[in-house]
């Protein structure tokens, strides 16, 4: 690596090889979210769109489609359906979750009305499906139609979840495999798919891109409670929502009478009280639980790029390995 | 028509001509509705499903599939998933309408949370196309995913149309066409589609089912206000909801001074009072709102049969024919 690649973060350095690519979806994204008849539709979507996310799942199938050789035009249509259907998964989120900020913005919910945020997801949900058939790929609907119910069975296992102090972490892997982890590797997937790779490189880009995604939730999860250091801005709302992340069913594993007590009060029961983050905090660093947790997604981020070598050489793959470090590097 | 086959109702008809059929249908809506980590998406499924809708919908393709000599089995697959996309979309329209009953029992908005509505129908949604993809044909996978967000886009119609008092009927057929005859349409297209039918007997299923689907809201829009005749039980919804229906903008249409300064304080600023809604009926009867939208529903069911002659003869054509009068039949 010579000194002025790391001068630029990894996804920036990505986005910058990839750049005519993602022009090209950028185009499609605004030409595909419009709708004849309904004004709301493009509204809603471009709030969410253009507040500037990091467009990094439609980034992983285009890197994934050039690495692997790809050179017909299909890799712009699969990168917009993964933006879309992530696009679709925020707005339901925002309506699920009671949401009010999003990217440092008012949530859609916030801004119109939950129906919208609804309504607008649904539709590009399909507008998603309507531009995969254009690829013509059955192999490729199939892909996505499996990453797409695994993302809602996430969901519905992590709105089952919640409050519950017997989750194990098992639980919590399906949750976040379903939820972040499925759109990470069909992204990465769907991008060798369409390039006509072996299944070796398949699966390969398969796996990475799931350890990816299950290292960037847990990274979330720990950037919740403020990381391993200290305590940033906008932390809590996991702890708030009473959602069993890693850190707190860590934390909970170890903890004596007295610590459950306070786990039952305010996570079971709801009923928190405002010094009780800071408790909750104490308690996980007591038991070491937020370094687990940053242990772990390390381990993760190992086993993604222990993936990489069955793809062929090429700077994108070097590219995607500083990726899956700068995930964790988020967290120190 | 012999007397015998008069007794009972044209779907209860169809159902019998189409028992096996239905019968493969129910098993795989309940094989397929299961999730492997997420109990609740059953339950919140089964609560719905199992309420016994009259799975007109499903029926439509399974007898467009027969009257077109489909002898394959796919059929039973469309049919499942023309099923999960009008449960998913149940399902997100209890959420944005806030409703506390649907098909006499409790919504699954109020007996679980907004949240499960929500989850539990992408879940159903993301089902529906990977049954699809099953069947192999892009074309298929192509008319649903278009319908979709047909469906999609005429729910944020008529959201954004609510309360507008200068709704034209122009926007409100765009809307019935977008929420109902986009799935009516779509589920007798593909029941050509997969028997490999003609075009012009594909376009001939897609305008029948179109404008059966267009009848049947018309005919649900005027029950809402107790039909043409006396008021019945549990009218007023799209009242209270303040949603421009048709019997609504036909009688706006026509209204004075101060009927328009009523329709205005009670739709367009929504302050309703316990005998607004008769005064609304009164108001319709006057300018013969109800008639009118009776009138345009009829003319729909003649539009939808005259479709049928360029379909084969078969006693499922017959039954499809009397079940096109059953949905007006419901109002006198």
């Amino acid at each position: 690596m010579s000194l002025d690649v790391t001068a630029t973060k990894p996804h920036e350095r990505l986005a910058k090889a990839l750049s005519a690519e993602m022009d090209a979806v950028n185009v499609m994204i605004r030409d595909r979210m419009s709708s004849e008849h309904a004004p709301r539709i493009p509204e809603v979507t471009a709030h969410l769109i253009e507040a500037g996310g990091k467009r990094l799942r439609p980034m992983l199938t285009l890197a994934a489609a050039k690495l692997c050789g790809y050179e017909g035009p299909y890799h712009v249509h699969l990168a917009t359906t993964v933006e879309f259907i992530h696009t679709a998964t925020l707005l339901h989120d925002d309506v699920v979750d009671e949401s009010e900020q999003r990217r440092g913005r008012p949530t859609a919910n916030l801004l119109w009305d939950n129906q919208s945020s609804v309504l607008v997801g649904d539709y590009l949900f399909s507008r998603s499906f309507q531009i995969m058939v254009e690829t013509g790929s059955i192999r490729v609907l199939g892909i996505l139609a499996d990453a797409s119910a695994t993302i809602a069975e996430g969901e519905v296992l992590q709105l089952t979840a919640a409050r519950d102090l017997s989750t194990s972490e098992d639980t919590y892997l399906k949750v976040i495999r379903g939820k972040t982890a499925a759109l990470f590797s069909a992204a990465t997937q769907v991008g060798g798919v369409i390039a006509g790779v072996d299944e070796k490189i398949e699966n390969a880009l398969y796996a990475y891109g799931d350890a990816l995604g299950i290292a960037f939730q847990m990274v979330d999860d720990l950037l919740d409670y403020g990381g391993t250091e200290a305590i940033g801005k906008n932390i809590g709302d996991d702890f708030r929502e009473r959602k069993l992340s890693l850190p707190l069913i860590k934390a909970v594993a170890k903890s004596d009478a007295e610590e459950m007590a306070f786990w039952t009060r305010a996570i079971a029961k709801g009923k928190q009280q405002d010094e009780d983050l800071q408790t909750a905090l104490d308690i996980m660093r007591k038991h070491g639980a937020l370094d687990a947790v940053r242990d772990e997604a390390l381990a993760w981020v190992e086993k993604a790029k222990s993936h990489l070598s069955d793809l062929p050489e090429h700077e994108i793959r070097d590219m995607l390995s500083d990726l899956a470090d700068y995930v964790v590097a988020r967290i120190s």
